[in-house]
């Protein structure tokens, strides 16, 4: 009988052997995004200046202005908790949430919660504020129209009470 | 030594089970959009007219053309095959391509391979067509910039000798 048993354990090994490739193979192929892992078009980019954001706000430019299209084009990709600065822009602005839920907050409105999917409008010269929501990171694209009426003025933090009112 | 051989049985046919089980789970975990199913982050819309695109393109118009962002921004979804005629933007065009894969020709130009992620410009009153690839979908965002001197010109039909050029 020994050699039944050399055979059952070399049915054995190869079980393991095989489970383990089988295992290794899903997992390739089921690689996917952690629950508040969010869904990425671009590039990460490069964080925010400290200056004009709480929180990482990770930037990637996509079209720079010039005076052919005169529009200013980009990804940031906020991460929960983060925002900007309160700014303002000479020609207005267009976001549109590709991911992830936020805020954005027109100065003297209501705070606005934003999912994927949602675009919004914020109209030239008047101040504004967006930010990713507590919990969940924000992918936003920007669109800059008008760039040679400028592209952004920068002001102050937005803090923490204001940001708390969103929750 | 009969009693190792009905170790040696149970241990295998324990791992026999708890392979299956492993595999259970992590098939659970990943449901994943099928291989030609594209993300969309936008309603599907309404399907183009037959006189301006060859196939089915779905669009849905997310920013109308005002005179505040003088800026026209949609979402353009291309079937399998399915492309735009020929035309030109007065103030060119800005694609941002968020899922499958596609083509973009600038007349005089070699057909231009898209994917998710890229950003391609045409610039003013210069002749291009844009569509999905033979066998895979694109989802396309558009931003007609300066909608002041006009969105778009239609024209001709990309013919099938044109198109098959880009495989």
């Amino acid at each position: 009988m020994r050699a039944f048993q050399i055979i059952l354990i070399c049915v054995f090994l190869i079980m393991l052997f095989s489970c383990n490739r089988k295992q290794e193979k899903q997992e390739a192929v089921s690689i996917k995004k952690e629950p508040n892992e969010l869904e990425s078009l671009f590039p990460k980019g490069k964080v925010g200046a400290s200056e004009l954001f709480t929180g990482k706000a990770w930037n990637t430019g996509l079209v720079d202005p010039d005076s052919l299209y005169t529009t200013a084009v980009g990804n940031v990709y906020f991460e929960p908790g983060a925002r900007s600065n309160w700014h303002k822009h000479p020609a207005g602005q267009i976001l549109i949430i590709t991911d992830g839920a936020g805020y954005h907050q027109i100065e003297g409105k209501p705070i606005q919660a934003l999912k994927k999917g949602d675009v919004v409008k914020c109209p030239p010269n008047v101040r504004h504020w967006h930010g990713a929501s507590h919990d969940i990171g924000m992918q936003q694209l920007y669109i800059v129209p008008n760039t040679e009426k400028g592209i952004v003025e920068w002001m102050e933090p937005v803090s923490d009470e204001v940001y708390a009112m969103a929750k």
